[in-house]
Order: structure tokens, then C-alpha cells, then sequence
């Protein structure tokens, strides 16, 4: 952490506030989608993703210079496996309250959302773990870890916003998981029995795969990015004010 | 105002104009989407929701020279509360111009897309307010306010027009009420008794839900970005001319 | 037309080839959606219009370099018109040789969608002239001329390929003529009877909205920006080679 | 190649994995496709390329630092061909490990789609070859390549991502072939008996097709992009090790 970052107590709302918008717009849109186009899954899943793609995009980028906009525990991790060494990246009290606020975040937009479409927040019903689900999880979580480093390490921080958001809507619809890749998201829709829902005994298998998932994605950024064990701690967004003074 | 803006009867028309277009916009393709897919009504708001981005997004980049492309009374109050300390927003009697140009231009953009549907222009009866949706109208309105001053907050304003687009996109779907965050098309889809039309007696609870949406988006912007309070006037695009003069 | 660009040949075969790629891209995409969506029209005009949307982008961007990447009869025109005075538009011989080149190009383009469908071309019986869809016509060339010399009169000609691909995607659907804006699309299209064709009858009606548009587009932009009139000749996309060399 | 590129493994494990996840993005999203909108095949292809927009543009932009991003041999073929002269393209040497890499991972990225879905791996049994689609890929692949080395020629290869990932998107729907344009995709496609297969016996035809289509693409490049001959070795994405040292 360097002295022109916001302080942790600012970088924490950040990442709550934006951990929770992004949850709602995924169960949001999913409540939408399934009241508006009841008759073919595949339309929902369309509209489901869609809105992620978008929403994510502008989140990054409002979020990001405040905390980087990780909205994910595995990424926060990755970050302070990866800066370990370079002394860049979270710390080890950082990583934790990046988690809790995200954690706190991820359940709190699933019961926004259910509250503006008066819904009622209640536990999920919806199984989603099988080995075909899992490895997609594995496979979402990597690709996911591994874009985001890679334009860390080639100094294109600039563009996560739109491509984090479109690696995640392209996942919803290649992976067999619909590609939840985050903890804090998983843990979230377990609040909402709808069709973003997830079934809290799915939740540590997927967690596991995500964390799986996580591991093998910094495995290939190091193989084809030796450059990213010197990364700057602008894991997502430049701090316009790091680069503006500095 | 500096003396770098276009006159203010410049700003006035572009307002007015792209107010117009941007629920032209909304409202013809809705109709367009009724027309064409009768038997879903999802696919319709997808429909509409995939037309609104991309026009949005256009109007943005094209007006947002001339008067900064607000199109919306309630960014336009934003900008002038938060420019007074430091004499950079709008002065009041802007703020004045605009709300009325905006007006204008929003009722103006529903009778050309009634005219050109061949549709006739009447008041829509679909009542929309319920406790849901209005608290989907603070959300999405917050939400765009903290996008919009966000950006200009950490000199992003360039990146106004697809962000604000894509918010917009995303908000269709995860609110409830379809995210309509903004007085001037709210007033305007009174008059197109389409799919995009609301009721009259549904219109004061969405404006004060707007209203109480931009003031929390003010709070959360001066929470986290406090360097908001030293902010130029050029809320959504800077104009060129500055850039290349100054 | 400055020593800088490329030779009128090769401008000339950039738009015809230009020209016949977008009509491809708009007869093409409507034929196989009418084949595999066949039994939701709105459904299938999403299809044509989001590929019509990527596939303009991409065009303008591919050929921009060479000849500025009109592809349509009304912007050079336009381009003729307001580059006049400052003698930097084409030349009354470069504006008959693009819409030659435009023309050819537009009815080649039907012909190889026709080919690749295997449909067979033949004269399309579609009639579209009716009240609204002319107004519609009017409505959607007037925004897309005061768009492309709106980006250039601010010097952001660069955004002018994702920009006029957005604005034909959106006008689409808020125009109740679908947006054909283009009298060399529209002649290309009467040689497909398929989902994006139109009857020869209806041809005059639309391509004198489209000159009223395009007039009220030059009208609304010399309103708005009067520094259209010190435009330079770039007026899509800027040469590479000028920015590179001057 | 330069000396400040990657070693070859590393490319080659980029191109291979990249193909890989590409083939996986297909494929998979076919899947996905097939099994929530089984009544509207449609639908199913506005899902599946709608994911390929995304998925591809962020697979360029992951791997392009790395390797170049090619994924496709004639991509491979045609940037030996035109940086031979100026010694700036792929040597023939690593021509053949970038292809082998690329269909071994084509392969890889079906079964792996497969094992996600858990739908077994198995040879297609969808034949696609007609004089039509045929005709198709020749269109898709001369577009394709005419695009990638337009924009390498005009010094605007930092588009290529989503240039290239938008042009696909509309050649899925504008070509009667749904646009393979790629030898290891379409040998990938082989291995998967879903929505996106492709029967053995069609292959031949398809990647004969693809590459008549390069070389009519090479043919346009030529004809219409001269600078095309002094053209860097950096042919999808500029490697920023390069943009930062030199």
C-alpha cells in the first residue's frame, strides 16, 4: 500500500458498496428476467447476462479508484499472494478487510434486490454442484485471475472494466456454472430463491473450485507473465490521482 | 461558466434536443418492440434496453460539447449543487434553462415517435408506482448520479457516454421500475400510451424517488470522492475546445 | 482533397467494396434470421440489427483509412456541401465518382448475400412507404449526418466507427422504417426479396426523406457547431499517415 | 521477430491456450445454447455469438502481449507471407510450431467444453458443406484477414481485440456458414457432437474455402493498404515490453 491510496476505511465501502451493486444486478436482472420471459431459460440466461456485462463494466470503473474494485475475495487474495514479495499489494489486514467488507456486501445486494422487486429474502433452493459445474467454476475462476493480472503485468489496467465485464458474460454462457468465479457473489445469492439463486449446499464445492480455480490462474500468469511478480498495486484501475501525482 | 462555453441558448437547444431524442429513443423502440415481438414481453424490454444503450451512448458523445449532455434534471441540479463552493457548475438561472429545455424536450420526444408509429399521442395509463418500484427509482437514480460525478470527479469524463449507455442498459433490468432516474423522460412517457408510457399519478412518486436517489448519490460521491468538491464544470464530456486551448 | 491521400482509385474501390460488405452485412444476417427465428419478427430484427451494428463498426474502422469510409450517398454529399468553402470536402468529381462507386457497391452486396443463402436474387416486393416510415427516414439520416460531422467538427472523428454503428443499431428500432439512411443501402437492398429487402415503389419516397434528412442534419449542425464549417476532409476517420507525418 | 519478443515455447503455449479457451467459448456457449432455448435455433446462435463477441475480444487482449493472438493459422500463414520481405513476420519455423499449437489446442478446447457440459466427447455428425457456406467462409476468412492487417497497416493494431471479436460477431449471422474463417477451429468443432459441430467430411471443403479466403483477403490488403509491406511483426496487439523500451 502506498501513501497516495485512499484510506482502508474508504477502499472497504468502496468494495462493499460495490460487491453489493454488483450482486444486485445479478439477482435483479434474474428476478426481471424470469418474470418477464417465463417461457425460455435460455432468453432469461441472455437478459441475466447482458445486464452483468454492463453493470460490471461501469462498476470497475466507478469503484476502481477508490479500491480497485476487486469484489472478490479470490482476486483480493491473489493480489497479496502476487505483491508478496515486491511489498505491492494488499497486505495481509488489507486482504481481510477487503473479504469481510465483500462478504457483507455480496449478502446485502442480494436483499436490495429482493426488496425492489418485493420478493422476500429467502434461502435459495437451487442445487448447482456437479463435477461438470465444478470444473466449470475451476475454469471461470482461472480465466477470470488470469486476465486480470495479465493487464496488471502489461500495464493495461485501463481496460479491466470493459473486460472483466465481458470475460464474465462470455463465462455465464461457456462454462457449465454460469461462471459465479467469486466467493462473496456465491455466498450473496444464497439470499434470493430465484433464478440467481444458489442452494447454500452447493456453495463450499463451488468456493472450493473458485479457490482451485484462483491457484491455476496464477500458475499461468507467472508461466507466460513473468513480469507480473513486479506489479504495481493498481491491481484493477489506476489511481487517477497516483498518476496525475506521481 | 467559464467563457470558453458555447451561449447559453446553444446549450439550451442541444438539451433540448437530445432530452428529445433520448426518449424518442425510449419510447419508439418500445413500440417498435410490441409491435414485432407481441408474445414476450421480455424480449421487448430487451429490445428497448439494447436500443437505449446505444442511443444513449450516441447522444452523449454528440451533445455532450455543446452543453455537457445532462438531458436530466436531476444531474443538472447535482451539478449545480456540487459546483457552487468552487463556482464551476451551473449558476441557477442555467440550472433554470435547462430543467425547462429538458421538459420540453422530453414531452416533444414522445409525439415524434407517436407520429412517427403512426400511434396518436395520448396519456398512458400504465400505473407503475408501487413501494418496489420506487425504491428501484433511488437506486438507479443514485447510482447514475455517483457514475456520472464519479467520472468527472477522477477527470474520466471522457468515458461518460458508453458508461452512462451501459449503466442505463444494466439498470433496465436489475431495478424494478426499468430505471426511468430521470424527471424529463419521465414527464415525456406520460404521453405515449405504449409500452414505455407511465401514468400520470405514477409520475410524482418517481420524480420524488429521483430526487431522494440523487441525494444519496450526492452523499455517497462526497463520501468517496472527496475530491468532488473541486470539481470542473465540464460534468459529462469536456468540451474540445477547452482541451485544445487551455 | 489534400496530396496526403490515397489516389481517387483506390478511395473509390474502398467504398464500393465498403458499401457492398455493409449491404451484405444487413441482406445476409436479415436472411438468416428470418430462416432460423421464423417464428418471432422482432426477434429477428434484434439478429440483424446487432450484426449490422459489429459489422458497420468494423467496416469503418477497415476501409475509414482509405476513403474516409462514407459508404452512403447523403454523407458525401454532406461532406461536398460543408467542405465547399473551406476547400477541404471532395470535389464535385470525387462526390460523383463515391456515389457511383457506392451504388455498384450496394447492389453487389445484395447480389453476394443472395449467392452465399443461395436464395436467388430477385426484386423485392416489400412496400415500406407509408407516412410514419418516411418521417422515420427523415428522423434517422438527419441524426446520422449531424452525428459524423458533429465527431469532426470536435476533432473526434476517431469515434466516429463504434459511434455510427451504435446510432444505426439504436435507430433500428426507435425509427419506424427500421433505418435504412442511405440511398445506396436502399437501392441494394430492392435486389433481395428476403427480410431486409424493399419494393422498387417504395424507393423515391425514401431516398427524398433521406435528402430532407440529411438537409435538416446539415441545418441542425451549423446551429450547433460552427466550427463544422473549418472542418477538415477527414471526415470519418482520420488518415494514420497525416497524423503520423504532419 | 525481434529480440525483445517472448521466447517461442511461451508463444506457442499462448497460441495454444488461447485456441483452446476460443474452441471452449464456442463450443461450450453451443451448449449452453442447445439445452435453455431449444425452441428457437435463433436464438441459439444470438447466444452463442454473442459470447464469442465477448470471449474472443478478451482472449486477444489476454494473449496478444504474449503471442500476437493469432489462434488461427491462416492468420499464422498470411503474417509470414507479408512480413517476409521486410523479415517482420513469423519465420517458417515457428509458422509450424504457431499451427501445430493451434490445433492442438482447437482439440483441447472441445474436449474440454465437453467434459464441462458432461456431454462426452464424440465426433459431429452435422455436415455444413454447400456450395453455399462454402462461398461463406471464402467471405468470412477474406474479411477477416483484410481486417486484422488493415488495421496492423494503419498502425491501429491495439483495436484488433474488439475489432476482431465484433467482426465475428457479425459474420456468424451475415455468412450462410455462421463463419468458422479458422482451420483449428473448425478441426477443434470436429470433436463435439452439439450445436457448434462440425461433421469430418465437411472439413476439407471448409479449410480449402478458408484459405482461397486468405489469400483474397491478402489480395485486398495488398490492393488497398500498400504500407502493408513494411508492416511490423506485431500483427494483432503491440507487445507493450516493445512500446515501453524502445
Amino acid at each position: 500500500m502506498t501513501s497516495h491510496q485512499p484510506p482502508l476505511w474508504r477502499r472497504a465501502v468502496a468494495e462493499m458498496l460495490g460487491t453489493a451493486l454488483l450482486v444486485c444486478i445479478v439477482v435483479g436482472s434474474g428476478i426481471a428476467a424470469q418474470q418477464l420471459s417465463p417461457n425460455d431459460v435460455g432468453l432469461q440466461l441472455l437478459q441475466n447476462s447482458t445486464a452483468t456485462v454492463l453493470g460490471l463494466t461501469v462498476l470497475i470503473l466507478m469503484f476502481g479508484p477508490v479500491s480497485g474494485a476487486h469484489f472478490n475475495p479470490v482476486v483480493s487474495l491473489a493480489d497479496w499472494l502476487l505483491g508478496r514479495r515486491s511489498r505491492t499489494g494488499l497486505t495481509l489486514a488489507e486482504l481481510g478487510t477487503y473479504v469481510v467488507a465483500q462478504m457483507v456486501g455480496g449478502i446485502g445486494g442480494s436483499v436490495l434486490a429482493n426488496a425492489m422487486f418485493e420478493v422476500g429474502t429467502s434461502i435459495s433452493a437451487k442445487d448447482r454442484a456437479t463435477a461438470g459445474t465444478l470444473l466449470g467454476e475451476v475454469v471461470a475462476t482461472a480465466g477470470l485471475v488470469l486476465l486480470i493480472f495479465s493487464l496488471a503485468a502489461t500495464r493495461r489496467g485501463i481496460l479491466a472494466a470493459p473486460a472483466v465485464g465481458a470475460y464474465i458474460g462470455a463465462a455465464y454462457w461457456f462454462t457449465s456454472s454460469t461462471s459465479f468465479a467469486n466467493p462473496a457473489v456465491t455466498v450473496g445469492r444464497i439470499f434470493s430463491d430465484t433464478f440467481a439463486g444458489i442452494a447454500p449446499s452447493s456453495v463450499p464445492g463451488f468456493v472450493l473450485a473458485q479457490l482451485v480455480g484462483a491457484a491455476v490462474g496464477v500458475g499461468l500468469l507467472v508461466l507466460l507473465f513473468p513480469a507480473a511478480s513486479r506489479m504495481a498495486d493498481d491491481v484493477v484501475v489506476p489511481h487517477p490521482s497516483q498518476k496525475d501525482g506521481s
